[in-house]
Order: structure tokens, then sequence, then C-alpha cells
């Protein structure tokens, strides 16, 4: 299409990576930054179309990484793209709000039952933020507790990193551990008249582990705690939003939250962020001043309403959900042939893989470096991505490759010195493993 | 174009802002909010071109207001919508940076003499806010000092609205008055070594008052003032960028910042912001952790690349100022003709509008309403934003629709108790006014 050459040698990349180090902190900063990911993975792309990506030496991938989440029905989707370029011929950013913003609103509230409200922004940050933010407004308190290791964004108040971060930051944030709700009754003991809200993801996807979902009584068990203390149930669904449940991932419990965030992958690679909340909060969320210069902008609502009517059909998430099992059986297969205990954890749309007793990461790297050179792009430390572009057959192409990838680790050094017998180290890890 | 007839009655905004109270709290909320404006403006816009917007019910308005900043060359921009659909094409939101992130960081260092690196992000708030955090990891220190009243985004720290903030959202906060070095001297003291950053505008641009030019004295002070203590001298040009020197707003001055933050206009409407730094702060600003989703989104870069290469031409800003000053002057003479004393202040891309003894605003917003139901779009306690669509026709345009507006303003019921005497109250917003 726009690259007729290829080189695996990553000539192009290479220069393009010289260049970032003399004008970008660090040659390059951000969640995608190539060393975050596995040896010999370019870190600048070309172009994209449908689930396949090509770096800019001309390299095609099949993309398990969705770019990390906001491509959920595939690069170009027709219906979004045909959405977007009738909504640009208007216009984007205005001195005003376009009627698709009301219309998106609506749309959102039909479909998330909890939700009687949407706000929109543009950054996941933003919306966890704001999450924080309507929740303290409404209980004039100021604590909020998460989950330790969980990711909520990358501002002061969350990042990982503590560069920059002041104790002042963080000083009303507190900690409880994921699925286990004496862990949170024991953090707010004594505090239950601070806690303006538990924020929390609706399954716990911390980099470097393996997923785990939330077990029902976790689920039901924080619910009834904020009711119990008058605080927010807030969820963080800005990486799962639109992957489990269109509705709302704590639906399959029963349990409906109080604000929801969400971002990446409602407006299909658009820029957008919506917090969605119940009547009761409608007041505190008007009484907050929040805004942005784009975070109006049509193109990208106009993208999240075309997005929506695709996701909204009942077949939607039985199809992800069929893609994603189908490949978590492949790779698990594939790799027991080759001797090597592969967990496929978490919902089937957000597989995350770890290998048995691989406690660094060694051998999700030398996988994930196998992959990439048999042009399939997915991570050793992050989950990956399943979209509407992963259909049966690409899914079976994947796996063509995947299998010669495997064949190819087997021969790595790395596989050299591993052994599929599970170090109690990486128990929690293994735990479906079918070697483990 | 899209709409054929007209309604100044705005039946179609009201039955949007109907819709909208159900679904938005407080109706709507941001910045463009119609309460926020003067009474009979639109809430909802349908389309937009060059200078000129039209709202839902089909009322076209010369506008004024360029999307509160980002529109600078006018909507649908050719070389901006050519660069962004050869992009979109390729792709936007990719698993994977692209070259024009790269070009773009050569770009603006070539373009702003004190930039040796550059980071993109997508709103206004994350790029003040990164500011604060790289002054942070560089210093080690947590003080910001920043100008009272001044608007450095909505986010808890900065927002100017308290709801929802916590005491220690500010407790690193500290405050000086624009313009008074003796102000900062005095707001620092003793506190010297925990300054990591003083962070000002180029201008004081706070709404409801006339703007005011920071003074070479001012400017050059709180240089010196940051060399001596160790602190970082950081600049939001998020408003000012691109419309008074696009290499910098003190650079009239000889004064050059460690940091500054971009956003609005650098991509002619498209969702970006930058931080220019110093080559000394490289390195703290690669030891913090921060990103988004749609940080690296290339759309949006290729489109300030073409902006940039408009910017770039040294009769750029020159139009711009010859467009502003052209405007202001026929403003004062209509407003004198009528007996009201207009005063035009700021930058000329960037003018405020104030009336000599009108300390509620109420003349203010009585003249707003009459531009706006006579076909212009501006604001009564906000400044306007000029760009590259206001051509002198442009500019004569809107002058025959405001010499009627200012017919109109004579004889409203405002206008009826408003004598052209200004009170000491009002003195600084009067202070360049012709009759004040």
């Amino acid at each position: 299409m726009f690259t007729s050459t290829t080189d695996p040698t990553h000539t192009l990349d290479q220069a393009l990576r010289d260049r970032a180090r003399q004008v970008l902190p660090g040659g390059m900063y951000g969640h995608m930054a190539a060393r975050f990911q596995a040896p010999q993975f370019p870190q600048f792309m070309d172009h994209a179309e449908g689930a396949r990506i090509w770096d800019v030496d001309g390299n095609e991938y099949l993309d398990l990484m969705c770019s990390w989440g906001p491509i959920l029905l595939g690069h170009h989707n027709p219906a979004v793209e045909a959405a977007v370029a009738e909504q640009n011929q208007r216009g984007d950013c205005m001195s005003g709000y376009s009627p698709r913003m009301v219309e998106l609103a609506e749309r959102f509230t039909d479909l998330v039952p909890h939700a009687d409200w949407a706000m929109f922004a543009k950054n996941g940050t933003d919306v966890t933020t704001l999450l924080c933010t309507i929740a303290r407004a409404h209980t004039g308190r100021d604590m909020i507790y998460v989950a330790r290791g969980a990711y909520h964004g990358a501002a002061p108040w969350c990042t990982p990193h503590p560069a920059g971060v002041t104790a002042a930051d963080r000083v009303n944030l507190g900690h409880f551990e994921y699925n286990d709700l004496d862990s949170v009754r024991d953090a707010i003991r004594g505090n239950e008249s601070r806690v303006a809200a538990i924020l929390v993801c609706p399954i716990r996807h911390d980099s470097h582990r393996a997923e785990e979902t939330a077990t029902p009584e976790f689920a039901r068990g924080v619910r009834q705690l904020c009711d119990e203390i008058g605080a927010v149930l807030a969820i963080d669904e800005v990486r799962t939003g639109f992957r489990i449940d269109p509705h709302g991932a704590w639906e399959q419990y029963g349990v409906r939250p109080d604000l929801t965030a969400m971002s990446k992958a409602i407006a299909n690679g658009y820029a957008l962020a919506a917090v969605l909340g119940a009547d009761f909060l409608k007041k505190a969320a008007g009484s907050i001043y929040t805004t942005g210069s784009f975070w109006f902008s049509a193109n990208s609502m106009a993208a999240s309403l075309a997005t929506i009517e695709q996701v909204a059909q009942p077949s939607f998430i039985q199809n992800l959900n069929a893609a994603g099992a189908r490949l978590a059986a492949g790779l698990t297969q594939q790799a027991a042939a080759q001797g090597f205990a592969l967990d496929v954890s978490g919902p089937p749309a957000l597989p995350m893989l770890t290998f048995a007793n691989d406690p660094d990461r060694a051998l999700g790297a030398a996988f994930a470096t196998c992959a990439v050179r048999r042009g399939v792009f997915l991570h050793h430390t992050h989950n990956c991505f399943i979209g509407k572009a992963h259909t049966p057959q690409i899914i079976d192409q994947i796996l063509q490759r995947t299998a010669v990838a495997f064949e190819d680790l087997a021969m790595s050094p790395q596989a050299e010195g591993w052994t599929p017998v599970a170090t109690s180290q990486d128990a929690d890890n293994a735990k479906t493993s079918k070697l483990g």
C-alpha cells in the first residue's frame, strides 16, 4: 500500500531513534516506548489497516495490541471513518458544542444501566481524575481508596513512577489488595467518614503479572461497603470498556457502580474519554469546573456513536470472546507442544500472556521477540487486546505465525535454562497453565 | 452549505438544551457553556468554514472566538486538512509512534530558541501539569508559584472553582501578583529553597478584566530570580502560543524560559499539546512517567506540522497583528461614535473587550448580545482570538455588523443607566480607552 520493500534489520527505525534521542526526553517517552518492549520491536509505525500494522521499514505485523486498546473495530473501520469524514466536513472543534455530544450522552446512558448522565474528556487520566473530584464534591470527603499496584493513569496522583511527584499528591490516597474485601475493610477502618470513593478496575490488570478476574464476593462486597459508609463506588473501565460487557463489566454480578470512567476503545482510536454517573451524583458533577480546549470536538464523538452502534450488537462481545478463546487455545497448545507452560489469563478480549517459572519475564520477552520477528505484535508485560478485526481467519494467521515463533523460542538461549517446574514465586501467574 | 433556513429564535438550540439537561451535568459543562456567555448566545453549532460558524438553527456568525483559541488558520484550512487526510489514510492511533512525532519535535525545537526537546500530550492542563512535574523532578523541590487569578487549566491543582478540590491539591502552590516583582520576592521569601518553578503566563489574560502585558522589568526580573534561587522559569503559552510570537512571547524582552507549555492553536483545532524544554531539563523530563492513549496519534501531529509551516512565515504574525489592530481601531471608533468607552486590551491577536464604568460587565454582556444578534460571535468576559481567516475583508464585514450592534446597544436598557465616567474600581480596565 505505502511501502514496497521490507527491511527486518529496521534501518529506518534506527535512524528515527537516533533523531528522536536529540529532541525527545529519554529518546522516547510513554507507554509504547520500545524500551518497555522486548528486544527487536520497532519503535515507529508507517501505516495500519484492519488488524495489520506496518513499521517504517515496511515490515508487516498482525497486531494483538490494538494501539494498547483504542483500536476496537480495526484500523479504518468503514462506518467509523465515514462518520468522522461527514462530521469533519461540518466541523470538529467549533465555538460551541455539536449535537453529537447530546446524542452521545443519550447513547451512553441508554447503553450503560447505571448511567443517568455522561461527561466527555480526552484522556483516561482526565476521567479517572474526574471520578475522584466528583466523589469528593458529592461527599465532602477527601480520601480515595485504590488497589495496590493498579494503574489509574499518569498524573502525579496516580502515575506508577514517583519522579516529580510530591507527598501531597498522594496524601489522600489509601490502598487495599485487589480481590481481598477484608483488606479494604482494614484499609478504611477508623477512616470511614473520610472515604469519598473506592476506585477500582473491574479486573486486576496490573502489568507484569497474570490478570485476575474480580470475584463476585469482592465486587458485591465493595458495593455493599460503599453503601454502608456513604462512599462512591467508582469503576475504572478505561482499559476494559467495550471489551468485557458494554453495559458494565460487573453487570454479570448484578453490581452497578455509581461512576464509571471509560476511554481507549470508545471511539475506535479517536481521542475521547467519558465519565458515566448515577443521578444522585449529577449535581456534584455539575458543581465542579473542568474543561479542555478539545473535549467537545465533534469528530471523536461521531466516531464513538458509530463505534457504539457496532458494539451494541448482541453478537459483538460474543465474537470478541470467540476470537480471544480461539487465540488462547491455539497459543497454549502451541506452547505445550514445545514444552512451555503458557498461561493466557483474563477476559478473552484482554488476554495476558505469562509463562510459568518466569519471574523476571525473560522467557516472555524471548517469546515476544520471536513473535514480532515472525510478524505478530504483542507485549510480554502488558495484556493484549482483541478487536472486531480479529476474525477467525486473522486469528488463524496469527497462530500460523506464533507456531513458528514457539519453534524459534524452543531453540533460543532463554529456553535453554528454563524448566516447566513452577516456583512458589510465580504460582499465581501459572495458576491455570496446562503444565505449570 | 448544510442548512438552508435560519431561525433567530433558536428553536433547535433550545430543543437540544432540553435534551442536554437530561443527560449532561448542569445541562452543559465546560468553558463554552452558554451560561457563561451573554444572553441569546447559541449553545450548539452545526458547521464551520474559514472565519464563519453556523448554529444548529442555521444562523451564521463571523467568529471572533476561534473555538476559544484552537482555530488559528480558519476552519478547514486546505493545507492542514490535506496533511490530516494523508496521515489518516496511513494511520492515526497505531501500536507505535509515527515519524511525524520526531519531525514535529525537530520543528518545534527549530522554531523556539529556548527549546532543545519537546513532549506532546492532548490537553493544555496535561502540559501545565507536566511543567510542574518536570520542574519538581529536576529540582527535588515541591513549591510552584503562580500569579493570583491566573488560569493554568482545570485539574484539581489549578481549576478556578473549588468544588471537589482538597487542601492537599493546593498545599504546594504559592501566589504572587502579576507584573509585581516585589510580590514574587515577598511570596517566596524564606521558602527559596523549596521553589521548584515560577509558572506564569506571558501576558495577564484573566477573565473578566482587561489584559495586561508583562512589563520588561517583570519578565526579566522573574528570569533573574529563578536563576538566583535555582528554580525553573515555566511559561504557560497554552492560550498565547502562535499568536504573540511563535518563537516565544518573551523573546521581545530577550527573556527565554526553561519550559514552555503550548496547546490550543498549535494544530489548528486538532487535539494536541506540547511541552518545550531546555537541555538541562531533558533528563528530568525523561525520568517521569507520563503518557496517554492518544498522545502519540499522528493526525494531530501532521496538522501541527502543516500549521507551523504557515506560522513560521515572517508575515504571519504581522498579518494577525494588522487584523487585530484594524478590528480594535474600528470597534473603539464605533463605540465612541455611540458614546461608549470601549477598551480593547492585550496583544492584537488576543483582544479583550471591556467597557469603562462596567464593573459587573452588564454593558459588556449587552454588547455581546447585540453583536451575536447581528452575526458576530464574541465574549464579554473572555478575550477574543484573531486568526489567519480574519482577512481585512472579513474584519470589515465584522465591523459592518458591529456598527449596527453598537447602534442597538445605544438603544438598550443597559445603555440607559450607563455613563462614560469611569469609577476608580474599573480604572485599570479602562486605562487605554478613548473616553474613559
